[in-house]
């Protein structure tokens, strides 16, 4: 198209598009070009301002690789990835909510009994006593049903981002009891900052953002017939549950968790301990798995 | 924010941004994260298509280098740096519409006396004669203006691209003379693709779109006291001039390129050649010079 004004200049990149020969492309792309070429008429950067702008998505890309994944803490930070989570897994008062897998999921972590705990010995912090049971949409507990854990040691690193920790610790796959019941023993974990050394921790700095992630555990909930559930259970007395820099908590998705003194329910516990109680509930569906990430 | 709905996650994000210190920061990424969430909300992609979208991004930024950029490739075909240029340097019947300077402009082109030939003896195609007037918006000349031109040659390569091409072939610096006038001699220019080995050649391909621009001159225009015009000139003629894979081709810029045989203003001119007219108006202003592009 041949412009005569500034204003064919949407529909003619538009024009350009509508020759895509994928449907699913064709509409995803439409709505790209329409809401980026809408920014730029609402903030009417400068060129200076837009080069910047550019330079920055290089920037992400260019710190992105097998080893570190800056291009998902972009759409992390700025509450995309939730959305797309959110707009996959919509809420809903019968099922547990869905929660991001995030960068440090394992597959083939090791299987562990009901009871075992999964922080090795060398792991500090006060030990927590997690149960729950897994039920159906209609409240029936489902047996057999597989419990993946894992979380961030009590210091707020994972054990693949920690040399001082054993290989698969604070990592564990329970299957569920004939009532749907799982219990274990970890330590509480503490919550952790994303990583900050690249442009992205260079905007939450510029947006005065902490970039603190509140204390969680990870689980992913199994069964043949069930939709996997991948999700996070946040003890309600985190730090900065009310922040998370990735936006991922749902109040449905706050435990209890409770402080004790004394009568632990294993003999080595000395000093204060916690207790948690979480019960998942799971729909109907395909039970798949996700790819491992990257990290 | 704890969420209790979806519905809550881009005010949450939104408030986050909006302890920004620098208020034109805050403004621009306060417009991004609003456009942002409506584009996934409007086509809701799945996990899947999500993944896709940040690995077309990151593979962008990855390409991007000091010596290929493919980052400012993926705004030119999607129109945003069209829509920029044309955001800051609004059309206007009293003065020349800008055009995009482009990857191949060079610092320190050589000067050249009014009438030389920039095409060395070694460049193929025929001879196009050009002349002009530089004026100001109220058509009064402006004596001694310099114009700053450069071209592909009519194989679509710029000599910086170029093995075959001689150092600052089709390059040149003139100064208009004491009625604003400017004439030289060069070979008529070609189109040419943008890179296809990237990401956004990918994406070219998946819209079915050539990859082609219209064969075009390059002009920088500038005098003290006047805004420094960056300008693309098109044959009437060139091939694909309603299909710019960049969106530059403004009705305004394209000239009228007349063919002739015989009676060529130079002794050395066998067969067929062209001449080309355009005037240039500018606005007053402050003389800036951009930055070198990186390629």
């Amino acid at each position: 198209m041949i412009l005569t004004h500034e204003s064919q200049l949407t529909d003619a990149v538009l024009a350009d598009n509508a020759g895509t020969a994928d449907k699913r492309l064709r509409e995803i792309v439409a709505s790209f070009i329409r809401h980026a070429h809408a920014f730029l008429r609402e903030t009417r950067p400068t060129e200076e301002e837009f080069h910047a702008g550019l330079q920055f998505i290089a920037a992400v890309g260019r710190r992105t690789s097998e080893r570190h994944n800056e291009v998902v803490l972009a759409s992390d930070v700025f509450g995309l990835s939730t959305l797309v989570g959110m707009l996959n897994n919509p809420l809903g008062s019968d099922h547990t909510a869905a929660a991001l897998l995030g960068p440090f999921w394992r597959q083939n972590a090791p299987h562990a009994a009901l009871g075992d705990n999964i922080a090795r010995s060398n792991t500090p912090g006060p030990a927590l006593f997690v149960r729950g049971t897994v039920r159906d949409t209609g409240g029936k507990p489902i047996p057999g049903a597989t419990v993946d854990v894992w979380q961030a040691s009590p210091v707020g690193l994972y054990e693949n981002q920690d040399p001082e920790q054993d290989d698969y610790n604070l990592r564990g796959v329970f299957r569920a009891d004939a009532e749907g019941k799982f219990h274990f023993r970890t330590v509480k974990p503490a919550g952790y900052p994303v990583p900050v050394d690249g442009p992205i921790g260079g905007l939450l700095h510029a947006q005065r953002r902490h970039p603190y992630r509140p204390a969680h555990l990870h689980f992913m909930i199994s069964h043949p017939g069930y939709k996997t559930l991948i999700t996070q259970v946040f003890p309600h007395d985190a730090e900065d549950l009310d922040r998370d820099v990735t936006f991922s908590v749902i109040a449905a998705l706050v435990a209890d968790c409770v402080r004790h003194e004394g009568d632990a329910p294993a003999p080595d516990v000395t000093g204060p301990w916690y207790s948690m109680a979480y019960d998942f509930a799971l729909e109907r569906g395909e039970q798949r798995f996700p790819a491992p990430p990257i990290r």
